[in-house]
């Protein structure tokens, strides 16, 4: 990849204190809106221009660009191994990583790099805008400037935050437990199944005891192997046995997050069971994660769940489809031994779901 | 359908103000643990013993019982037909209607009922629990109780709330905006689009401007038909030609769900929209709907929105996705006319939508 | 008043589609921090500079600030009397009216004006910030673009907000509803008795029905008199007679807002009782709010507020502390016949109180 | 005081598991309208009709009701002793303490009995209604059955929650963080400044990290000293000398809370300081709470509550006004040295207080 690498000349080098590194992959915080009247990425150089108290932090910032941004509904597996990549690389030379993003897929990719990047000791940050900078009124300066904080913040000589997050509208939460829940208000981002990790007022409050500990002893290693033969199946009041036979007899597919009702219900009539126990038994992997934002699959609370706990569909707890369909991906990757994959699955890998929800 | 009825003399002829019929289709609300630990429906005779203040309410209470009680992860489309149908029978004999339903699917079938109950001048009130009625705790009463006070509720001699809607924890919200987002706390349901239509406290507050106006003139229609030739899609980062082709090729398919990013975007890659036009090439209807719970779909705010609306893809605005599937169904089950289903789609049905969110 | 009168040459005459006067007061968005730590107001001159973008707006602007800007627990009567004269003496030259103000008095402030400022078709803003607009991050820049674009706002010709008003934290909210209730996070306002005016996020999203209509036969009026022989008394459970009595037996003491409990409550032992008729016998008006933000009084709904109500003690109805104490000091200082002073104060006045929170 | 004591035969003996004490002191929850349409207390044995399930928990539950059930808007500070002394004389026989009590004083209720009762082991739970048990719709139910369990809730053989707090709407507060907030809908109470204890849905979610820890080391101590020398003084804009003088003059007094802006600020004017001084010089301790329900009293941050912190006002950090008048009653009641007075009122002594809010 071609990237375009920006160093800013911010501060004096005597008043540096610490250094970031953005990289700048596209979304709505750069973008501009062309004579047609959409909105397209434009070129980062401009961005700096309209943030002048950027030169007033003592951070040292370098910023690392995509060639070509890009609008975040078309991120794709190779978009995640060079933001990891580039952090991989560069992980000595900074204290903190700043990712612009776009909004749309952001908690995807937060997710994805929270696997590919284990043993983080320092903060991965993402942030994006509903607004772009250029514009009159944008939320794009104040989510830039307080990331940028967060990822130098430190306590003790330790960044405060060594794990992947998503700062979005004054609320810091973790990158694999976050949805995009809302698309025209500015409160983009929830992450209704785990505590926010700090919330940006007068001073950052930081929640110390949900964020991940430091800890000195960990190495960052990267992986950048995964594998796509996966999809989403979303259950309906009325869907059919010819709805699950099309999906699951896919070509090539080896693992299915199963969108099931409540705390992980499914319907419990003989079609239905029938095409979950012939997927099963060709093969799939399927993992039963909850159409609710909040909550937890319970396997077994009802009959309806406790059938798909007896035929081998693994419980999601309470993951989000985000960080689900990405673990997926990345396990089906990076493992081959198909129990190790499934153990791994009901298991936290990076904070992403809780011991709690587990059956 | 061999329902059972049971009509309940909670009080003297003479003191009766008002009727009303309860639908019990099974649920949570009135169902108890067996011997292995799983909750499984009961019979609702049992239920009235838990509330014996039942019989101080001046209300003349009918109850008509699925024959057996069903989760409502079961629920299918003859269900549909059997509920609308009971209320189209009685419509004349009861001031309001009450169904008890389990939470799971409980947005679906309130959405599907706003499009079969056309002319609707009496309120028709889904609620059930998070808990058993049978539970030491349980939300169970307060909602049966106060369901049946707005099922009878009436301003100048006219029922306050001429629609199908939800009631659930304190909040009354209009049936076809509603999601089950909370699986685990009492809060199940949210209206991300829409206000709610009253609040329940020391009084019950009616919020007047969003509830449907009673319009004397209207009268009740009844349909049902359906076509469930549907499925929803669900896009990833990852997502892949493989995955689009195996769910539009599925034999007999004719409308799709497609859950986009934000605002109503998807990847602008050239495999992901040549496999949008061959779905609508071969006529499949497809409709875009956001993964958000909160805003609407903007199809030409990006570049990758715009995209799907000159290919023919169509907007949802601020449809759930509950509200969205079920009305496909309602519409391929009672227009032959593709361009009159289109355009309904798109077009306010029964208050599902803000005309502001189309395009 | 000596004021400063700055006229930003923003932009090109022939660009110009707006205008809006700045009156400047103080507060926190235009402080910085002094040698000892402490903040203090600093030049508007200064502030510009750190709003570039301010000059691509197509409004035109002048900015008058108070010759020493004042942190806003200094208001005093004779602040409100400039603000609302500045507003006055320039109506007509300026299509919206944007008062920077402290956060800590801003809703005290904005109930004065409503009730100063009679017969208003312009909009006039409040905003503030919770951090420093010269602060690396900060509120500040966000909420004075908003308010500027709020305070010209038209539609059909008509500005949509013609009434005085909060804007903070993405919400607008009626000024004389607001309660300062954060003094950390940014979310600092709370209106919990009135829906918001608008929420601004990708647009501004107005509650058109919650807003006062535009009445093109309206004429601005101004009165800056008020009288302040008044005090608020808060009940707490261990208050004694020798309390109330110091209270009421101030010299020239003319009125008291009484903060009661819940719905309008208070003991109803004899010593209460005795002290609240002796200072009802010797003409003290006595307004009844509550200590609850939200929610309203209710006299006569249980014992300990019927016997307010039958000593005299007026019913606040929902209005808030701020709104009342403030209503008081203008009617007090506007009517001599205190008959119509206690029928005004139990009376909406500009939006201040519901009308069914009254009895 | 002359007890009525019920001792429920809700089970039979080899049934039970726990036993708890209610002690109903009042409030809406035992309330019934009577003839002129006003709500007054009844009889708590007419209470346990409305529950049968009472007698299917496994619970021995003692009642203790006051002899004539208070609305709590008449409780002083005897009644604060009966409570606390009926808790010191069963200690030893009751897993955990129930309080019925009116919510419009719950929270200073609460707040003093934290103190009184110092070195608890086992839950102190108030609860109470928005509306009557007896009334159709009612909160009531669920509170007392909640609050029974939570009362009686262990992990590892020892109470999870061991100090005094208020269950309402689902949520467990600590009574010492709590105001009423609401007086219309059912979530009346608030704990802006700490975390929930626990949210009850299908599951009672204990929120560990926020509970108070059982110290088995702990020993019950009871102090039934206070004094009631104390007022609460509201600032306001336009607030006079003359007003401070005549609260600050009263005869006997000895402290004031003093109820500020935003983050602990009031006027800089020289009559203002100088009124204060006076206070301070003749004695009297002035503590410092902010008006605001959330964030906390920084004296420093800004000139105008530097000023404060110079005379000798003490800051009250993030304390309630609830919490604060109840302590200084306390502190002033049980102890004579005023420097130790003046140190204990800034210093957490049950929780109510955070140590960053302190300065």
């Amino acid at each position: 990849m071609n990237y375009k690498i920006v160093r800013l000349n911010t501060v004096a080098k005597s008043e540096i204190t610490s250094s970031v590194l953005i990289i700048y992959t596209g979304g709505t915080l750069g973008m501009s809106y062309d004579a047609s009247g959409a909105l397209v990425p434009f070129n980062f150089g401009q961005i700096l221009d309209k943030i002048p108290t950027l030169t007033h932090m003592n951070i040292a910032i370098t910023v690392i660009s995509f060639p070509e941004p890009i609008d975040s509904s078309n991120v794709n597996m190779q978009h995640w191994v060079d933001m990891a990549y580039i952090i991989y690389e560069n992980y000595d030379s900074y204290d903190g990583f700043v990712i612009l993003h776009g909004t749309d897929t952001m908690a995807y990719s937060a997710s994805m790099l929270s696997y590919m990047l284990s043993g983080l000791t320092k903060p991965v940050v993402f942030t994006g805008a509903q607004l772009p900078i250029s514009a009159m009124r944008s939320d794009a300066r104040e989510n830039l400037m307080t990331a940028l904080e967060i990822a130098t913040a430190k306590a003790n000589g330790r960044p405060i935050v060594p794990e992947v997050c998503i700062f979005f509208n004054h609320m810091l939460l973790r990158g694999n437990r976050c949805k995009k829940v809302q698309s025209v208000h500015f409160d983009a981002f929830e992450s209704e199944n785990y505590p926010a990790l700090a919330e940006a007022g007068i001073i950052i409050d930081y929640n110390f005891a949900a964020i991940q500990p430091f800890d000195e002893g960990k190495k960052l290693s990267y992986s950048n192997k995964m594998d796509n033969n996966v999809m989403i199946v979303k259950l309906f009041p009325g869907i059919t046995e010819k709805v699950l036979d099309a999906c699951f007899d896919m070509d090539g597919l080896k693992g299915v997050v199963l969108e099931t009702y409540g705390s992980g219900n499914s319907p419990s009539d003989a079609w239905f069971t029938g095409a979950i126990k012939r997927a099963i038994a060709k093969g799939l992997i399927i993992l039963n994660v909850s159409q609710c934002n909040g909550g937890r699959v319970i396997q077994g609370r009802y009959q309806t769940s406790k059938d798909l706990l007896d035929m081998g569909v693994l419980s999601g707890g309470d993951i989000t489809t985000e960080a689900a369909i990405t673990k997926m991906m990345f396990l089906l990757g990076n493992e081959t031994n198909k129990q190790l994959i499934k153990q791994k699955l009901i298991t936290p890998l990076a904070g992403e779901m809780s011991l709690m929800g587990l059956n």
